[in-house]
């Protein structure tokens, strides 16, 4: 699984993060692999109408509907379209008990969790709350130009050796500073079943290319 | 000018808000009132598109584009169709560097900025980053049954000639409590230029009515 | 081992702090039992060295030494005389990094953490980052007249589960609504190894009687 | 009036602050000039114990006594001794509803309030709530080695107009990078009562004779 997360890049922005969606949707069908876009939640009714790969919220608050202004409410991205949710990311962290109640309520909506961890022992620990997902980001590598499957490939595997701890199933993805087919195959070959990536593919001048580029890597 | 806030109300969130929506619509053409509807981010694009009455943000973050995950970008909910946003509501409240920044980015946008307050300090204290209104709403009274025009009066009274100290042109809205067409009236007796509400309309059992029955009190 | 978290209560403020602790110390050398002090920053140097008996923290904050200002230092608290600290109280909770990371510096400095968690899982979560003691308490407990042991006895035994599932050999300690000695016998039959309170006896007419009432439980 | 902050840096925490703040003493006496020192919460006591010139705390929280664990008291902090209180510092900063609270609470200790910003717009918001002091701090020059009186006098400048505009009566004081005497008497010409700093003295290897250098600058 690739995960490509828009953020607020002003390419994932609007009509410009439709196209990229919809470059990404032609790539996932062409070459038969399942990409997942995280984009802006006023973004995801219009890209999750326009493609049919799934479309992912990039947080969630720990919400139930009532009187909460300006908070995202897993229904509503739910109904507008998400079929799953980033949780905790290292640019959105959130308390333990939060963390807690967001992967429950997102859960009763039929809605996947990935929830993100900057290391192996907060993967571990985040994975008592039963997560469909687990990705792992070293911060400082965020938005870089080393990967972590070059940079710290132990993270990689003792993450999932924590994981496997506490809950065998849980598929680990790894991001921070993916770039190139080579960061996507280590990272498999470490254990990981996907990766997660952003600036590699939203700052690209050619994003077609770089998603082409990293599949490569899921083919080795 | 009405405001309603939606805020993450079973019945303002996707389909149904979209109904209420349009009722608030229709009644906004019919009795030529200033409607104006802050909506769940993930609703404003469907909302906008629906409505030919203003959709603002429930909020915005202060935040520019680039590499930020899960957070409110003035930009993409511009693109989406709201014409403004709510700020510092009670529900939402920001540090007091962020109300400054974030008042700045929307403007830069072209939008429109409710700044909340909670008292008439506050009231003039964000006066001086000039949002395009002033909105003020003791917490306690938010969601309840009596109407900040009965129970304190004396706040909206306060409030504007606090708010005429700094910049004589911002317009004041009353919130919290508001249900009938005497807490309308009253409001507007009392100098405020508008009122902002939300569970009066979003837990009614007939919206329109209760919409239609505020709006009298608009005409006194 | 007791905790007693001093909290902001006035009767925990300053010289009434210090009336509280002398008699905590007298009841802990009179009667052999461990009793640990929660205090408030500005009182750890005072109470620590007036009494024998240790001296937590109620919060230390995810910092080095540097460039912070109005933040708790665990080098600072340990200088003063703190011997460990709460971590995460369910009125001060952190987001899952800083957890981690405040366990760490804390522990450096060789003091002792007691980390504080809602519930079974949360607890289980914080047990990967190896603090000294878990504490749980549900927080619709705390400071109520119903106590954990008599409200939630499955939650004591869950907790001590799932925590020897991630580590057999941290204490777990527990806490809300703790007011009597039947309340601490029970938590210590179900497996605990000492209970966290603080209204019980910061609001006690009487903290001596009350201290030596819930000593009374731990006999049994 | 020069108030320096002793931050959390490792020259400002116990034996070592404690040093620090014995030689502000001494020069304070010697050249009469009023000295304020800002001290970690640990450190109140001790050090107002210790020396005769004023000691303030770094941060104080809008909270009154009660149920809240690991939060800084008013009350508490005042009776350690100290006699103020930096609020909204640029490295804590705090919602703009909590700053009209905690401004409250602290003046009702007796305690002054030094009321921190960062730029002219803040600082006149600020002063609607009416602290004992302004203090004007550019975020970016904090812990650097250019001045705000070199780098930007018109801020020093438009804070006192704007400050003015409010209320005529509230002292302003400017801070991050002042380093040498330049720097304050600059800031003393362009209107500022007194300076803030920290990394000036605190990172010092001599802080007498930094202090007695800043000095100098008041006396021009």
């Amino acid at each position: 699984m690739i995960l490509i997360n828009f953020k607020t890049y002003e390419s994932g922005t609007g009509r410009k993060a439709l196209e990229i969606a919809k470059i990404a949707e032609k790539v996932s069908k062409e070459k038969d692999v399942n990409i997942v876009l995280a984009v802006q939640a006023a973004d995801i009714r219009m890209i999750a109408d326009a493609v049919s790969i799934p479309v992912y919220a990039q947080h969630v608050d720990p919400i139930e509907p009532g009187s909460h202004t300006g908070w995202s409410l897993a229904k509503d991205v739910r109904e507008a379209g998400a079929e799953g949710t980033l949780i905790n990311h290292s640019e959105h962290r959130m308390e333990i008990s939060q963390i807690e109640k967001a992967i429950d309520i997102v859960k009763e909506e039929g809605m996947k969790t990935v929830a993100c961890a900057p290391d192996a022992e907060i993967a571990e620990a985040i994975c008592v709350f039963e997560p469909d997902f687990i990705a792992v980001e070293p911060p400082e590598l965020i938005a870089g130009n080393v990967s972590v499957s070059k940079a710290k490939p132990e993270l990689i595997t003792e993450t999932i050796e924590m994981v496997r701890k506490v809950d065998g199933d849980i598929p680990v993805l790894v991001g921070a500073g993916v770039k190139s087919k080579k960061d996507v195959s280590r990272a498999l070959e470490l254990g990981a079943s996907g990766v997660l990536l952003a600036s590699g593919v939203m700052k690209s001048e050619n994003p077609e290319k770089e998603i082409l580029e990293l599949i490569e890597g899921l083919k080795v």
